[in-house]
This record gives C-alpha cells, sequence and structure tokens, in this order.
C-alpha cells in the first residue's frame, strides 16, 4: 500500500493536527512533508488538490483538509 | 487510551472521510459515532467543540473538522 501524505507548513494549527494524526496513523503508514521548507513541494501538493494546510492525502488520492492553517498560495 | 470519536451523519463526504481514515487509524482507536441516527449525542458533539461533520476528536480533547459536509447546527 502506498502512504498517505501528511502536508504541514509549520503553523501552530498544522503541529497541533500533526501531533493528534500521528498518534492514531502508525508512523509506517503517513509520510510527513514541511511545505514551508520543501517549497519544491508546493506544486505536487497543489496538483494533488491541497488547497490549504494541514490536509491529509489518503493512498487513494482523497484529500482531507483538517482544519485550517493556512492557505496553499500562501506558501508559494 | 481513551479513543478518538469520529462524528459523522451520513452525508457523502462523512463517509468518504470515514473510509478513508478507518484505512489509516487502527479500528480498536476510533468510535464512529452518527449524528443523523444518534440525535441524543449531538449536544455531548457540540460540547466536545464539534462544529461541523465529519470531525474527529482525539483522546487528547482536540477536534479536527475533515473538509466540510454539515453544519452541527443542520443536524439538531
Amino acid at each position: 500500500m502506498s502512504k498517505a501524505v501528511f502536508y504541514h507548513a509549520g503553523c501552530p494549527v498544522c503541529i497541533s493536527a500533526e501531533q493528534d494524526l500521528l498518534n492514531l496513523i502508525p508512523e509506517n503508514q503517513v509520510e510527513i512533508i514541511h511545505l514551508g521548507e520543501e517549497k519544491s513541494k508546493v506544486e505536487a501538493a497543489e496538483k494533488a488538490g491541497v488547497k490549504s494546510v494541514p490536509a491529509l492525502v489518503t493512498p487513494n488520492g482523497n484529500v482531507l483538509h483538517i482544519n485550517f492553517g493556512a492557505s496553499i498560495e500562501d506558501l508559494k
């Protein structure tokens, strides 16, 4: 199975959601990408359908936007 | 550890999010509550901070609002 991808940008909302989700989802099933530090991955995130962070892209390609930390537009 | 609680209301957005999350979170760590069928639990959900469904209340009491299916006001 491919992994889920959790996109965040270091904002307080992101970090809180990250901790909460990682407590629930087994670590080997999710990849964490910090879009603030990896700007080159913003475009791929946007193509996957991510409109804001934090967001979780599931292995089947669905995007779960979780609360609201920052718009992807603000990360470009 | 107490369980996380996933609140939903049977809407398409809810069911999709439910499937996606349950594929990632071990089944014994999350309780599913259908607020459309269990109206008596709407008040408890609201007190926990749930403003819309689907939402996941984590064991430490944080509320993760996931996408947007319906407002809790519409479930009363």
